[in-house]
């Protein structure tokens, strides 16, 4: 198969990331960069094109696909005009500002007949693809909680991220990924209701913090929750870093870090001190709490995943030649996009938001 | 003053603890215990008073005030008599099963011109007034966050907890002090909406873990959760124990166990990373989060505070001749119960519940 020659639209932080990425990939020729600030591409790497302007790149014959890793408050227009450029086109995420931005999106993607996926690539990382295994397995029977969490410490977010109107924010930034990394665990399960907590805490503009929960009607309680400026001198739960649990009526499972370590946790013990007569025979300062003696807590290893971004690449790959689906597909984007909605509403009101 | 002379019923587990405490404290003096088990009353301490019943108990004029130490489902019916009897009333929480029989109850004890409290001792937590000493000082600026919770290890509940009928469950035996503590943390703060999921995980009639939210209108958020088979393996955090964080606009805050471990930590670097113009100068998996450089990290001492359970009676007995209020009013601890009511509304419709 000849190799899909992608051309992409900003030189950024995820600009430089696809640099990396897609010039050493088999079957993908990175072609060259536009950006609408000229200075962003003075470090695109020697023989691939500098664009002189986003049409410019839109226009070569040489392109097959586009890659937009402009900032959010973009995505809507560039994406429209690649499709009437005739391109097929990879967005960043998040695809859109709104639904109304995404619908729009879809439907002139699909007049164009052109390919149109997101780039969703923490569907790949290590810690979501351990918890996803254990899930699968049914590793911790029926499981009736998890969290999916983010810590930072210092407040801060880059560049254009701080500004509202770039499409800023914490919830837009990596409040996608955690939201889209529950509903692809899960991708069977109906929402029933959304309750939110979305905050500025120390930044101006946009939000740095937020708390989510999604009441599942397959009786799991997932809880999204995130903090740039939420502070613990705890190193050994690289603390400043993913946190994942998962609860189930088997056990428990925990990881940590971007490099992501945890157990399965299980007791030897089960309700052993519940007595169907009523007598006292334990004491200590509660009875049902407390730290278990030696032994009573056993742990076995995470499943190994095999997993990395670069994987998403090779799914879209085999998907532009029609051997397999996209990794990520536009009506899962669309789904986290109402989710985020709904979050959004839930903040503002302080009620509950009903959901499919 | 005289002595207050104080008869207990129920000598099961908190039956055994007043005994103890009560039995070494001046100005109060401890008559005796009932029990509907006889057999309970064997280890009764030499020189009590071991009654053939609770009649019996309420009818000794040496009593002034009754201890009711009896299961939650016995609550109503004994302050009622207690009541009728003249008796003055402390009773175990959670006061009563219901918003109508704690109704009942102050009715009756009004009628009757006894005094009536709760024994809410973990008002009076270490862990709890550190984290409330933190907030009242404002030592984290502007609170936006905080979660007090509880792990166990084998899914235990004791005794009679098991028991629907007798009122069984952690959310009366500890769901009532976790959202008391709340409450009592920020007396003037009201809620605007409750969201809960409560589980029976393991348990077959009781529920064994609780999520609950409570949203102020002073913009805290507040969560209080607990599980009795929420399991890790991370001793260094008394994981199986009690947890409280609290996070402002100028910190964190946290402290670990119920002898209690925490610090105050704040950062040195506060939004450096964020940039007015639109360049891109950091790299890394994220740009926003990982671990701080050594310095950026800074922590201090929580307060040190001096309570004790005991402080209860020290404060009943002044508050028993006037000179105080009682520590529990029972304005307080109906209102804990109409939490407990939207709680379980809220965990049964799947929505949020409008309060206050």
């Amino acid at each position: 198969m000849e190799d899909i020659r992608i051309a992409v639209i900003g030189h950024g932080f995820m600009g430089h990331e696809h640099e990396t990425m897609l010039s050493q990939m088999e079957g993908i020729r990175l072609i060259g960069f536009s950006d609408r600030d000229p200075k962003q591409l003075d470090d695109v790497k020697e023989g691939l094109k500098r664009y002189e302007s986003n049409e410019a790149l839109l226009a070569d014959p040489e392109v097959d696909v586009v890659l937009i890793a402009a900032n959010n408050n973009q995505h809507h227009d560039l994406v429209i005009q690649a499709a009437r450029a005739g391109k097929d086109i990879i967005c960043e995420k998040p695809a859109a500002m709104s639904l109304e931005e995404l619908d729009d999106m879809v439907r002139v993607t699909n007049e164009c007949g052109v390919k149109f996926t997101v780039h969703h690539q923490r569907r790949l990382d290590q810690d979501f693809r351990i918890m996803k295994e254990i899930f699968d397995q049914k590793a911790l029977g029926d499981v009736y909680m998890m969290k999916n969490s983010l810590y930072g410490f210092n407040g801060n977010m880059h560049d254009w991220h701080v500004y509202i109107s770039e499409g800023g924010g914490m919830l837009y930034d990596w409040g996608v990924h955690l939201i889209d990394q529950i509903l692809f665990m899960m991708p069977e399960a109906k929402i029933t209701s959304i309750y939110a907590d979305v905050r500025n805490v120390i930044n101006f503009e946009v939000d740095d913090y937020f708390k989510i929960l999604l009441r599942f009607d397959n009786q799991v309680m997932a809880e999204v929750e995130l903090g740039t400026y939420l502070l613990a001198d705890k190193p050994q739960d690289k603390w400043f870093e993913r946190h994942w649990i998962m609860g189930g009526n088997k056990g428990t499972a925990y990881v940590d870090g971007f490099e992501p370590e945890g157990r399965i946790v299980r007791t030897t013990e089960l309700l052993t001190n519940v007595s169907g007569s009523r007598t006292m025979t334990a004491a200590g300062p509660t009875r049902s709490f407390g730290p278990p003696a030696p032994g009573k807590i056993v742990t076995e290893d995470v499943p190994k995943v095999n997993t990395c971004h670069r994987d998403y690449f090779e799914n879209y790959k085999k998907a532009y030649y029609g051997e397999e689906d996209f990794l990520v597909k536009i009506p899962e984007t669309r789904r986290v996009l109402t989710v985020m909605d709904a979050v959004r509403e839930s903040a503002k009101t302080g009620k509950s938001v009903d959901f499919e």
